[in-house]
């Protein structure tokens, strides 16, 4: 990122557009869902205008997202920084060569791919998804990047949840992190 | 739809850059991947392009998208046509009240389910996906936003697969269907 990153647009009315469901997916979950912001064209504009703000002078070549909410923020700031956009996803859904990260969940692991063509080695990309939480699948969608080369500018994310310690994790692995707001 | 649709651009820069992958998801399989296409900015902004042009006239209110590449066109769609987004998903990944609808896949069945806040009765949507094949995903999500009364002033994808049968079978239920592309 450049030594002085722009000044944002206040994210209070974004942040009233999230609504917390109360035990979901699980007993004792505060889900934070993002879907009411996106309904309204006015919060949704103002969500993408926010990260075209951050990253409009930082060259970025490609937006990855990640599956499934990834795609949602991650398509829109692709298409507005006029950069290609990759789907990360879980594994077995992409049909061409990939390579994979493996992850650690709560219970057990997972595994994220990406298209070995998605991106050349020293281009210039951004990392977005809707949520950081414990940073599992983050930290594994940046060193796929990584691992093809890319110069990962930052890791984007609407909504951090600190206690869960996400975005520490991924700048423990040298990633920059930006998030919205925090819960 | 309006009677007279505008004139849009030519789809063979798009049609070029959607990829064949013989054999997948299984033997006999050829699957489109649209994912070049996403990668390169100018191809990106045309598809999109060819979408808003369509529907810059008539009034969308709310874009749905099927998850999960149907966000990926859906809410770069949305964004500029100034529209909410709605996410159309398998079942169990909303987490506020939902209707589900079922439907036949080729072995077996499945859900998919909307919130029941993301439109109002009269309200006009677009239903968005990248692809139709048998259309039973595509028939169920627009009958997801008939039935809490929106008006699906037509459903789109990039590509129809017409062998399939799901575009005959979304005009059979009522719905206005436009695809970029025929393979």
């Amino acid at each position: 990122m450049s030594a002085l990153p722009p000044p944002l647009p206040d994210p209070a009315p974004l942040v009233a557009r999230i609504r917390t469901i109360p035990d979901w997916p699980k007993p004792g979950v505060l889900f934070r869902d993002i879907t009411p912001l996106l309904l309204d064209p006015q919060a949704f504009r103002l969500l993408v205008d926010t990260f075209v703000i951050r990253y409009m002078h930082e060259k970025i070549d490609r937006v990855a997202g990640i599956d499934a909410r990834g795609f949602i923020i991650g398509s829109v700031v692709a298409h507005q920084l006029n950069a290609g956009f990759i789907p990360i996803r879980k594994a077995g859904k992409l049909p061409f060569t990939t390579l994979r990260e493996r992850y650690t969940l709560e219970y057990g692991e997972a595994e994220v791919e990406i298209h070995t063509d998605a991106i050349e080695p020293g281009a210039r990309a951004l990392l977005i998804d809707d949520l950081i939480a414990t940073g599992g699948t983050m930290v594994a969608a940046a060193n796929l990047l990584t691992r093809l080369g890319a110069n990962v500018v930052e890791t984007a994310a609407i909504i951090d949840l600190p206690a869960l310690g996400g975005s520490a994790r991924l700048r423990e692995a040298g990633f920059s992190v930006f998030t919205l707001c925090s819960f």
